[in-house]
């Protein structure tokens, strides 16, 4: 499946619409917009994708991810970002097709962040507030689910190196919007926003993301970021 | 993928309730019921598979649609439809299949609708009115997401004379309640309403749409469904 | 497409973090935690890769199911039960895969439970109740959804005698939490625990899908599962 790969003319042959749309309002409109950079662009892309496990984009986003400043590591890192915000199956689908593309591209495992780097510090007070959040809503219900958030996530898996801060949370929020998990916005793109990214790059997510994963997802995100957007600006 | 094709003998295989369910339930039950017609309960079922990616029932069900009415012309224009309400990748898996029925069935590019043909006239009133909606919603945050909305969708996809607006609300209801985006049901069940959709065939959608995409997106489209209805019929 | 299945080779050509996470996290971490059992956990796992869809992990745990205790005319319900909760052609992509493992293991039709067998007792109160509330909810938007919601799966499905009815709750529960459908966790958490689900056991439940559906779904179901919990425990 992973081999299977889609041709203008195959779309033309059924639509000739979405091929001109395709064109007009993708490759030539959205992607060559100002308000975020191409890289970001595939860093959201791919993120919705994978999400969605939609592997019939992967082969072509995952080598344009490669080819608009996404390292190779960087890939790799979101892939494993997401198997924990999309579910384990969503990254072994990314998988089949990545390594593929590593292969073709002879990139090897040297070449990839290792299992276990050197974590970037955490942020204590943060992490303080988050664990007090999680531990509230969730600690009488699923002690599991508590333990692992801390151990797997927050004590790790944001602390790797190979993926900065502010990228990660932008993959995390292109899957929540791309999946319609509305819930999860609100303390993720304050993430976001804290580690970097800018209320226009925010908006334009929900632009990148509307076509990817449809106007419905974007539009379901809208009030809940205009209203993280509002209480930051207040 | 595209190829790959379920017989009966598999499902029994594995189930035979699965296959009585299938053939008393499905294919003698509620294909046969009144209050929606074979040709809407393909539109439904189609826009419901390409929302969801479900490749699995894509060729059985696009020959079927084509055998109960649905044009070579239509079933075009709802993929492209939905690359826009379910994300692209969903219509382009929907094309890989859709093209092989194409071909075995020589229907080739001059059957389709043309890349750009005449609009239908813009309904301007309520154009203004949607378009107000939209600018106080999602004016402030996402200024790109607002511009598609307008250009790519209501002034152009909608106008597109190759489905009927009503069959056009047909397929983005179904599509929505598939894949349980409920914010949007509003919006679209009363343009699906405004544009002849009755009230019966509303409800008939939902009981189609349980079989395609589960009880709960079924159900948790109710509320939403049974509050227009009050509202129109106030 | 059944047949593609991914080696932790692979995994480590493209994320050695996600190899170790895989064996740390899930293999040696989750399955082997006492507060839901092996069977359970698989119940839960295919339940989760059913609803979502998701073929890539089928084979593997399709066949660990198998060697955890889950019968194969068990593993046959579920599907079928799943077909219902969560759309028929996602039964259909089970089959696809599930048919390849009972023909490996030599498990023909007859080891698995009649299309029509004799049912488990309907319990009328309880039944009473529910057509109740789908009469008010959904009667006059939908008497084809109201028809087969007893008919099909409260009069029939549900009494199937192949699974035990705790088990297809705990099918029924892992379904929703994984596609995000919040608003029939309620009705069937408490008929799961009716049926006999511990509240620690439902709480680990969350934990094993956040694995394999990823965190949000886990914990967008979080406040829903915390208000069960709390009703019943008062």
């Amino acid at each position: 499946m992973s081999r299977s790969k889609l041709t203008m003319e195959d779309v033309r042959a059924v639509s000739p619409a979405l091929e001109k749309y395709t064109l007009d309002k993708i490759v030539n409109g959205l992607w060559k917009r100002p308000d975020l950079s191409s890289r970001d662009r595939s860093i959201v892309t791919v993120s919705v994708l994978i999400a969605r496990a939609q592997t019939i984009g992967m082969l072509h986003y995952f080598n344009h991810a490669l080819d608009t400043g996404v390292t190779p590591g960087e890939l790799s890192e979101i892939v494993t970002h997401l198997a924990f915000y999309a579910g384990w199956s969503n990254a072994f689908f990314a998988v089949q097709v990545l390594r593929e593309v590593f292969a073709e591209r002879g990139i090897t495992a040297e070449l990839l962040p290792e299992a276990e780097p050197v974590l970037l510090p955490l942020d204590e007070a943060a992490e303080e507030r988050r664990a007090g959040i999680v531990e509230q809503s969730a600690g009488a219900v699923s002690p599991g689910l508590v333990h692992y958030t801390a151990d797997a996530l927050f004590h790790d898996l944001w602390l790797r190196p190979g993926l900065a801060p502010r990228d990660r949370s932008l993959a995390t929020i292109s899957a929540l919007i791309a999946t319609g998990n509305v819930a999860q916005i609100t303390f993720h793109l304050n993430k976001a926003m804290d580690n970097g990214l800018t209320s226009v790059e925010g908006g334009e997510v929900l632009t990148q993301v509307a076509f990817y994963a449809g106007w419905p997802n974007a539009f379901s995100a809208v009030p809940i970021v205009k209203d993280v957007l509002a209480k930051r600006a207040a």
